[in-house]
């Protein structure tokens, strides 16, 4: 016995069966420990151990080894070096997290943290905002259970509204998606925090979990693109939380704001417009009601400043937030109020019979809000918010996941793939990866192999018009930086030029290179120059991405990113997410640009992505040129690798 | 007698000289009021009372009466429709805001806020940090005494260290660039926030208090070249001034970071990226000397991971922090922890020791910090902050403002006009606003006027290269959008032809205008497209302009303001600013641009717009061709307007 606890010698002595064993002994101690409990069908070891695959190579080598055993046996392992589970709802806490401290607060919000010290400082500060935190799971090292398997789990709970989550590094991309996409099923948002935006950091995630790091601006695309929201950090993560898991969905983006201050009026509709949501003006009908409930100095346009009177008369604060709300024009509520430590119970009355007037989410931003207001919205379901910034931003993020809620899902058919190049790893050749792209609909000029001066003319005597000469060589995939490209070639002398000069300039510049011959290619017809692509990322496999070509992409690194495939739909959005898209929107007189045949393009390449798979390299087209009508792909560099890589 | 309160019945009745009056009485009855006060020699009254300026014409004219009572009398007046002063080191509350229910904590923050509800909020929040504020202006309808006076004389008294203000509109751009002079000459760093950054917000502040709005974006650099901070939002503000009013200036850029977890050393690394904070590894000696300190699991590159092992060794947080710091890399330090209710003591004792030990400035980021804690670090001067990103986001101030406070103040020498253009006002005429800015080294081509097809001709001959030709009219400000530019002339017949359809072109597009002739000008070299240009914003007067021309600056709004007039150097790190610079400073092996000449060029054109005054309406210098040696402008659009404008 240890205090009330019974103990035994032994784990065979324990009768009955085990359904959760908390392991902590010296690292070396753990797998016989393990191998004991699956012994006596125990379902899984919580392991609080440390000294594993954080420390070195004799501790990765123990911990596959834990790993070898729950293979073996069955039992599944969380952990080790972690800091454990706790159930709020039945009271478990299996964990040595000063979280556990603290009183323990049951609720509809489901977290898992990468990390022990910050998962706890996080839990910690739900706490104090009174909000109930049903389930908190360290994952620590991850050996068997890991963070995807665990969130899915967690979000199955039908006392779970919201799943949060804590990320430094994430290994299984195809899981991510699909919690996205049981998020949006089961309508229970997911948000999460991930630290590694910047090289410094990342150099510190690797040092600190020795986790492969994808880019970070492609973990971003790809996690919006799941449909599971990104939180800037800790705070912001748990003002989402809130407010995901109290309010209705907003029908639209509209929002409307009643402030006792009309500078923090002011400051809640910059920022929502800021975030794209709409701050409109209400309607006449509206205004002319909510002015027969404001003093004389109030302003009933949008925000709506109701001044300092409703401590008086509360029914100003009440009727005119009911008014604002029922106009169609707004989605969402916001009210912002200061201070008030001697009308708590006043304000949370008028809030609750707002709550019981109106179907849509609203939100108070109460600044140095009193303990006792904390708690008593909480226990009314009502989000508090400690700032209108951070309202505004939560109810931001509640107009994005309502919008992901109400879209159809994607149909992603898969395109049935030819033969794969019959080539080696490396770079496809231009001639043959222009041909095999073709082949599913990604449109190229016309393009002839020569291997002499004459037969360049007579090529470009057949087509008619300009062309450009570019050299082929399975050495060279970027055939500018060598001299190997010559453009808009319009005649029998010009071209012969050309090919003479580029040979030349090609043997004298990469004097190694195999040179297969010339690609004389009939020069497109103008565009706004783009680029497409794909990247292989460690943890997301084939991404695709499309840009502005030129500078934007050089300078202003103007690209966006989604995992394989996307519909044209999808891709449509992506394209029109870009800085740049004013430029293909047709911009100071000129035509638009054809986007509908880019995005159709960008859908395809992303197909070939995904058909692809682990061959995949990169896929570079660039540039891409959107016509009036029609695009066309001018240049492509493919590279293969082996299945193994 | 009320309560303890000696009353009078009447103001004469008063004995000795009043200091201060406040005045709580009906608007009408303030005007007659103020005039008693000011017989007896009262120097301030502070008018609580509303119904003024903020309510309707009748309102406008009482305002207006009191200001005259002011003039005439020399008594000077707070508000009226204000809440009031708070002068914590003596005692006084002047005030009916919420804030004075609260302890009296004096210290050396002062803060001026035009929102009466907002900036008790922001005030009790100052409290809730255990923060001194030593003064509390709300200055109301700023009939008399405005912000920019107040904050002025606050910044003079020898209490006050920083100073903090809430701003909506402002009236006084001369005084404002004072207030930023004063505050650099006197080292006390002044921290404002400023509502009504967005179309709606704006709307917002202009039907809440009728003052003109600037452009948000020219109060946001203008601001900066002031040399005042401007916060996002009152945390922002407050962690600022947190950090400002107790930390020692920083000498450079270089952050260390010292966490509990690795994750939240990884966050605050980010952040300090993305802030342009340096994030350095530390010196291999001083990495020895902490691995030395930490335990097996720790990392000591930075940001430093020093584990959770410091509550049972407290050595282990004090020695290792002391050692980063000691690194000539680091000018500043960064402490993450989280919690530890019961360490409160043990963890001040380590700070305090830290803080003897260094003169380098160093903040804690304590999440889910105990009451306990913030006001033992709040004694001990360590500010203490909420979040890691807070405390980076506060730390980067700090090196801005040492920064400001290591420059040199910048010189700006007036430049003594030539006589003004002897025109009317309105638009000036291209070829006298060329010669006229030419006059100050503003180079333009060689251009001349001509009125036939003929003599167009003739100096094209004359000039012996590819000349523009321009329509030349008081009535067209665009040239282009009349047809009336063609470019790239290089013969006889192309000129006159141009000649022809420009005049053509003119008539059939803009029937009315008058036509003073064709200007001929030779064409410039090639060079990257800018754009210089000034224009009269309302508040600060003639601000110049730079950006980067054509889609830059039509999609991109990459465009940088600040009030002229501008040093050569000031000019260069705002072009530097740009988010295109790297198109000037040589990209893709194009040589670089002489961004030194167009450095001068716009300080030249700010100096002009000092000169101009009032009576520049706006220049327009579209493009500015930026060579690789020298700058050329190409076209130019002047308006002048009257004096009284």
């Amino acid at each position: 016995m240890v205090g009330p606890l019974t103990c035994y010698p032994n784990i065979e002595a324990i009768p009955g069966p085990i359904d959760m064993a908390v392991v902590i002994l010296p690292a070396p101690a753990v797998e016989r420990c393990l191998r004991e409990l699956a012994a006596v069908g125990t379902k899984v070891a919580v392991v609080f151990s440390s000294g594993f695959g954080e420390a070195g190579a004799a501790g990765k080598a123990m911990e596959a080894a834990l790993v070898e055993v729950a293979r073996e046996t069955g039992i599944r392992l969380c952990g080790p070096n972690c800091l454990g589970v706790v159930n709020a709802f039945d009271g478990m806490l299996a964990t040595f997290s000063q979280y556990a401290d603290g009183a323990n607060l049951p609720g509809p919000i489901g977290f898992v943290t990468q990390s022990g010290a910050f998962g706890t400082a996080i839990a910690a500060l739900c706490r104090q905002r009174h909000l109930g935190l049903g389930f908190f799971v360290n994952t620590g090292n991850e050996a068997d259970i890991d963070f995807v398997e665990t969130m899915s789990c967690m979000m199955e709970d039908p006392r779970i509204r919201v799943c949060t989550g804590y990320l430094e590094g994430l290994k299984d991309g195809n899981g991510w998606m699909r919690l996205g996409e049981k998020s949006r099923t089961l309508r229970k948002p997911l948000v999460v925090m991930k630290v590694g935006r910047s090289e410094a950091g990342s150099r510190a995630v690797a040092s600190h979990t020795g986790s492969l790091a994808g880019e970070d601006v492609v973990f971003d695309s790809v996690t919006r693109q799941a449909g599971i929201l990104r939180a800037r950090n800790e705070e912001h993560m748990l003002d989402l939380a809130q407010v995901l898991a109290l309010c209705p969905p907003a029908e639209g983006w509209g929002v409307a704001i009643a402030s006792q201050s009309g500078g923090a009026g002011v400051q809640a509709a910059d920022r929502a417009i800021e975030l794209g949501l709409e701050v409109p003006v209400l309607g006449r009908d509206t205004q002319v009601r909510i002015n027969q409930c404001l003093p004389g100095f109030g302003v009933a346009t949008n925000p709506v400043d109701v001044t300092g009177q409703f401590v008086a008369q509360p029914a100003i604060l009440r009727d005119s937030v009911r008014i604002m709300l029922e106009d169609s024009r707004i989605h969402m509520g916001m009210i912002w109020i200061e201070l008030m430590h001697k009308n708590v119970d006043l304000l949370a009355g008028v809030f609750e019979e707002i709550q019981g007037s109106t179907k849509k989410p609203f939100v108070v931003a109460w600044l140095g809000a009193p303990e006792d207001a904390v708690k008593r919205l909480a226990e009314l379901g009502i989000p508090l918010l400690r700032s209108g910034e951070a309202a505004i931003e939560a109810l931001a993020g509640l107009a994005l996941v309502s919008q992901w809620q109400r879209e159809l899902p994607h149909e992603h058919k898969g395109l049935e793939l030819g033969v794969l190049p019959n080539r080696a790893d490396g770079l496809i050749s231009s001639l043959e990866a222009m041909e095999w792209l073709g082949h599913f609909g990604v449109p190229f000029p016309p393009t002839i192999l020569v291997r002499s001066r004459g037969e360049a003319q007579k090529v470009q005597g057949k087509f008619g018009g300009a062309v450009a000469l570019k050299i082929e060589s399975p050495n060279i995939p970027h055939k500018t930086d060598v001299g190997g490209v010559r453009l808009a070639l319009s005649n029998r002398g010009a071209v012969g030029d050309a090919y003479d000069r580029i040979i030349q300039d090609v043997m004298s510049n990469s004097p190694n290179a195999e040179i297969d011959g010339v690609l004389v290619q009939l020069m497109a017809q103008p565009g706004v120059e783009c680029v497409v692509g794909l990247i292989q990322d460690p943890i997301f496999g084939p991404v695709v991405m499309v840009g502005l070509g030129g500078v934007w992409i050089d300078l202003m690194e103007d690209v966006a990113f989604a995992r394989c495939p996307i519909s044209s739909r999808e891709a449509h959005s992506l394209i029109q997410g870009l800085r740049g898209a004013k430029l293909l929107n047709g911009y100071r007189g000129h035509p638009p640009s054809d986007v509908q045949a880019l995005s159709v393009m960008v859908s395809r390449v992303s197909a070939i992505g995904t058909a692809l798979g682990d061959r995949l390299g990169e896929l570079d087209l660039n540039p891409v040129l959107v016509h009036t009508h029609g695009v066309t792909a001018v240049d492509v560099v493919l590279t293969l690798r082996g299945c193994e890589a």
